[in-house]
């Protein structure tokens, strides 16, 4: 008899310290507990020069369809000063009703619930419950993601495995379980613009020719007007500088180039090709031939995507409503994830704990929520594979 | 007999490696041939906790005043990639009429012309000319300057020597000798604005306050109108951004600070403080309760100053038309001297060589220019001290 309680499962989680790029046990407990419900596991590794090996999971249990993927990553991201925790950041304790750890909500949380849910599911209905399930984990989300997901699709499609939808259990309410389903997410546009001048002495300018002043005449004039004013489901897309460096120390002498970073986060309305465009119309027209710049927009493999809302979502939604009286919003706000790689294989949304403590000292996870978020998951199940 | 040729004076002093804070055998060399002149040498060596020692010195013939100061520095800067320099930059060799090395200009060849006009004086006049002379010689003029001209200047007035008129022999002249006197010299003023926001993440930016748009407003601000229109004798204040540093790797992260440092050169107008009360006037105006900031004004001991146009002007001016057959213009423009010290002890003007090489590869100077200086040199002995 597995374990099903979803705490137990993420307590052992958590007290495995995989921060990217370690393992740490947390790949290989799911494999051996899923493997035991009957699933056949793979353990693919990537590599690619210069980055360290990456551990992977498949599992997959069924031959036919429809198919239905949970998916996400055991990876998280480092503890940050262990002593500012309450708890060690790999204890794993609970006090007060709260799982504390790192990955308690991004996502070992998520990820026992998933597979609680199934493991009940498997023990309620049997091998031949009229479909599959996989389970799709990665070892490479909070890292550089060169390993993870992008090459262990690749790798599930060419042995032919193909999904139907996709269940991505990422932290997606912002105040209590069941406030958010999100249905896509904006893309992610990063641009450098160099300004170039010529380096001299402050005290003869005449000789020289400062970029500051250029580059905040450009800077400033992509942050004076909206990109955009939002789409049906999606906000405005948002431009935010990161930041400017000259990194010139002597206070006697005008540099000779000077650098700004910008991030967008861009709705349907864009390609990043479409995006790039404008902002360099934008930036050329207030250059003129007065400032001498340079625009390096990093190509980018993150187009807005959404998966627009259909019987799919409804069952998601209904499940969520059933199980805590309030029907989620469908959202498209926030960060990336890996959602924007998964959905070329299947239509893909997002919904998992709430998300207030992740990547801070202390993340942590009311034990009540896992329990409601294994049965809300456990209802996806049930609608999806009716009896 | 002396040696009272100013090339041969200033080969020697070249192949002297005195790069700041090495005296590099350019004080003992000037000490020799000055105490047999007749001068009373003294080599005074200041330190302060966290810099070395620095090697000065100070010279004087006669007892009586007036007293006439020749002041000036034999330290240099690097010479940068020795590789680069037509001729080596230790090496004092003359080619097609230049004599090549670091401190050509700035102002191992000054201090030659000085030292040689000096000598011929004293030669032609014996000590009984009337008057006093003196040379005030430091070994830290291009580097902090905290051990040089003004312990100097503290120490010499310690011991109670006084003086009625300073020429420093900084290069002065933009193209050709006898273009330009220095007057007198813009005071300097750095200022550090931070703009304090919140840390977060880009895909969350209500949650995050970046800093970096209102720094470039309120960098934009300090550009974006003239300090004030110039004075009588000196051109209109210029501010310039030395640098903007924020020092955010990260592209999918709003920075908590971002910073940026300014440099103004004022005139007249202006002391430190009521810039620096216009400068945080305007940046409250433009912030207003939006922008939280900080300024940081550096204290400045170099207020701007002005030897007003005398009969001592008047007597180098008429020298240097004498020799070169125009007038010179009397100028405040360029960056700060040591007469910006000096000036408290004795009203100072500068007049040197020719300084577009200075602090380049392959400074020089023509030999004829040296020729030439050494008689303008002579020209105001003669002058100062009518027979």
């Amino acid at each position: 008899m597995p374990e099903t309680s979803p705490l137990a499962l993420a307590q052992s989680l958590i007290r495995c310290p995989s921060v990217t790029p370690e393992e740490g046990g947390a790949l290989s407990l799911l494999a051996d507990v899923i493997a035991k419900a009957g699933f056949a596991v793979e353990r693919p590794i990537f590599s690619e020069s210069g980055t360290p090996d990456i551990q992977n999971l498949y599992a997959r249990i069924g031959t036919g369809g429809p198919v239905l993927l949970f998916a996400g990553h055991t990876d998280v991201v480092p503890p940050g000063e262990a002593d500012a925790w309450s708890h060690g950041p790999f204890s794993g304790e609970v006090a007060d009703g709260m799982l504390y750890g790192r990955g308690a909500v991004d996502m070992k949380g998520g990820i026992a619930c998933m597979l609680a849910a199934t493991l009940r599911f498997l023990e309620a209905r049997g091998p031949g419950f009229g479909g599959s399930i996989a389970f799709l984990i990665t070892g490479d989300e909070e890292g550089p993601a060169l390993n993870g997901t992008v090459k262990l699709l690749d790798w599930a499609r060419e042995r032919g495995e193909r999904f139907d939808h996709c269940l991505l259990g990422e932290p997606t309410n912002p105040e209590r379980l069941g406030d958010m389903i999100k249905i896509g997410r904006r893309g992610s546009l990063t641009g450098r613009i160099t300004v170039h001048g010529r380096q001299g002495h402050v005290a003869y300018p005449h000789r020289a020719d400062n970029p500051i002043p250029g580059l905040l005449r450009l800077a400033s004039t992509l942050i004076a007007a909206p990109l955009d004013g939002g789409t049906a489901h999606f906000d405005a897309s948002n431009l935010e500088f990161t930041t400017i460096d000259v990194g010139n120390p002597a206070t006697n002498v005008i540099p000779a180039t000077a650098r700004a970073v910008f991030n967008v986060r861009f709705n349907d309305d864009w390609t990043a090709a479409t995006l790039g465009a404008e902002i360099r119309r934008r930036l050329e027209e207030a250059a003129g031939n007065a400032i001498r710049f340079s625009l390096d927009l990093q190509p980018s493999n993150s187009p807005a995507f959404l998966t627009r809302p259909d019987a799919f979502v409804d069952l998601v939604a209904d499940a969520i409503q059933a199980e805590t009286g309030h029907r989620p919003a469908l959202s498209t706000t926030g960060g990336t994830s890996d959602a924007r790689f998964i959905k070329d294989a299947c239509p893909v949304i997002e919904f998992g704990l709430v998300g207030q403590t992740m990547h801070e000292v202390d993340e942590r996870v009311a034990v009540e929520d896992l329990d409601r978020l294994t049965a809300i998951y456990g209802r996806v199940l049930d609608a999806y594979f009716p009896a």
